[in-house]
């Protein structure tokens, strides 16, 4: 097992919050209601950071280029917000729909079909200032949850706009596969096929749900996450996306915990249940290294999780934010301060990250791999950065 | 904040395994594959202990009989199976079969009707031994789950046999208030007073979600939970009996853990989500103090749970066994046994509970309420006993 500790690199920003930098947009309006009122009103702290991957799994060098694409547009969509006003959770939402509008992301548009030639989404967010949580499961099968939403104003996306010309071969080209493996070996061990399959269609498994997460100025973080889970999957399968604990977390500092803290799963769904891995990685960043805390949870809690002790290879990965308020310059200055430490760390091949500040020019994207020579599922890659979020007080 | 601790009852009981005494069904016949082969066979051990409710919620005393008759029933399924070499997994779920076929509780036939006028159910088991885990949500209205279940040769059974007399006419009764209300009030506020009509349509809200824990004389744990969920809920909505974690949990002992431990959970689902109750409960178990450890985590994890700050009432119940070898006769005897501490606990106004071993001769059951003069949701009624399961060993 093998854990390399590198940074991929440390960032370190300055923001001023100064009334005149505040920006008009009418999004900033509708969120005054979040201000105090009264005389001594506050600026409103705007700004924070976003961190946002791709999936993981396996990412060809032909792929590499789209999949950072897509992060670096979702970490403008968030920051964005964020500029505008906007809280963690919404941010997080806005970086959400941009990861899954795109054809090349296991989610939204572009899901794998499931044995019936469909696409069933789940996705969940959680706030972590109001802890609060939803999440959908299946959502092409649950009528009530499309019912639900055209109920509510929220326009329905037919499923023929959803798959692309990608997943449809693919499937055509799983279909194929399976029929001929039964007609070969009818009986038993079909399900087992399936999934192997599926997996051998893309390496090793394309396992490619999205991500995100945020922290804005006022210190409250927020989590998400959407898949259009496994290909080839049973009708009705809900995976961790859908899932309390499994497939995001975002926690507020509060008295019991020192650090705020938001992580968001990707990987293989039934590996990511069982571990509930986003609350475990939650709650494991309370420990004073925030490398040493996720390298142990990714290894004890994942890797060799007794949950999973029948899995030859546990796919996972994680990305993983925690912030606490810092003073760091002299009181007489009255500077407040965010210390952001992100992280990401996966068992798969490969995971494609993305993160930006507010006061960044545009994002930075990366693609983690394992090392040559270790084994997917056994070996694990952690990597992460560091961001300060600065404003003055009033 | 009251915390009752006066237990129940202590049972004890000495069980004797000696072959002759094997109950000769065919289902010992099918186990047989479980028993160590060769010439030093261990005879099997047959036995062990289940525990039921039939919904933490309100119990009138006219239902009251009819609650206590199906625990009892529930009981004796379970036990039938551990007497017949079944494992606690297998025990745990002949007891929910009978609770779900029950019309009286809210799982299976009588389930509640959704706002559609349709039963969709939620129900999960989870196995100690393996640690897997498996479970349905919604599923009327999951196509996929149903078309999996015929492939697999499970009879499908037909809506319009899961409702009931009784949940007909309720459905009626609160879809008529909820069109009075809306032309009251039309606009917001109709989901709460949806909620609230059909609370008060059951004394304090009918939460009956059926649960058993199960623990077998090898020592594994196994438990499981069934629901109807709401009365009139959105079609599509998905309760803790669906979500891991939050309603059945199930650990066998192991290096970290000196105790098994299984939890049904039964209540207000969105507070049993959120705050992971059967989980939590079973961590909390492997304290010293079994009644202790229960009644912090009910009054920690639970009332005063930060992920439920903004709740009133917070309503649910668990019913909870925890157990570990012991051995009290001299060692020349031989004699292992299994120390069982069984609990229950409610925030709600009753609890239904039923328990038994495999030595007895019938189940005892009883109602647990909260102590006249007590708010439900913020106070908290604890129950328990113990029963001890002797084995003469090889």
């Amino acid at each position: 097992m093998i854990g390399l500790s590198s940074y991929a690199g440390v960032m370190e920003s300055l923001m001023n919050c100064d009334e005149e930098q505040q920006p008009s947009s009418p999004l900033t309006n509708s969120w005054s209601k979040n201000q105090d009122s009264g005389k001594n009103q506050k600026p409103k702290l705007v700004g924070g950071f976003v961190l946002v991957h791709a999936g993981a799994g396996y990412h060809s060098e032909s792929k590499a280029k789209e999949y950072k694409h897509v992060c670096k547009r979702a970490c403008q969509r968030a920051v964005d917000q964020l500029k505008a006003g906007a809280l963690a959770v919404e941010a997080v939402a806005a970086a959400l729909v941009e990861l899954e509008d795109s054809p090349f992301t296991n989610a939204g548009m572009g899901s794998n079909l499931n044995l019936s030639g469909e696409i069933e989404c789940d996705a969940s967010i959680m706030d972590g200032k109001s802890l609060h949580y939803g999440a959908v499961g299946a959502i092409s099968v649950g009528r009530g949850a499309h019912d639900w939403a055209v109920s509510h104003g929220i326009p329905p996306c037919p499923s023929e706009k959803m798959a692309t010309k990608f997943s449809l071969s693919a499937y055509k080209r799983n279909k194929r596969k399976m029929e001929l493996a039964e007609k070969i070996d009818t009986g038993h061990n079909q399900a087992k096929k399936r999934r192997q399959s599926s997996e051998n269609e893309n390496g090793s498994g394309c396992l490619d749900t999205v991500g995100a997460v945020v922290v804005d100025l006022e210190g409250n973080v927020a989590a998400a996450v959407s898949s259009g889970g496994l290909a080839m999957k049973h009708p009705g399968r809900v995976g961790q996306a859908a899932h309390y604990g499994c497939g995001c977390w975002a926690e507020n500092a509060c008295n019991m915990n020192p650090y705020s803290t938001a992580v968001s799963t990707s990987g293989c769904g039934e590996h990511l249940i069982r571990t509930m891995l986003a609350r475990e990685c939650s709650a494991a960043m309370q420990s004073e290294d925030a490398h040493q805390a996720l390298l142990e949870a990714m290894q004890n809690k994942f890797i060799s999780s007794p949950f999973l002790a029948s899995e030859d290879r546990v796919l996972g990965g994680v990305i993983v934010l925690r912030c606490c308020r810092c003073v760091e310059a002299p009181p007489s200055q009255n500077i407040q301060g965010i210390l952001v430490e992100f992280l990401w760390s996966h068992t798969t091949e490969s995971m494609c990250v993305g993160y930006m500040s507010a006061q960044d020019s545009k994002a930075k994207t990366h693609i983690s791999r394992l090392p040559p020579g270790t084994v997917p599922g056994q070996c694990l890659a952690i990597e992460g950065g560091v961001c300060r979020l600065m404003s003055r007080g009033e």
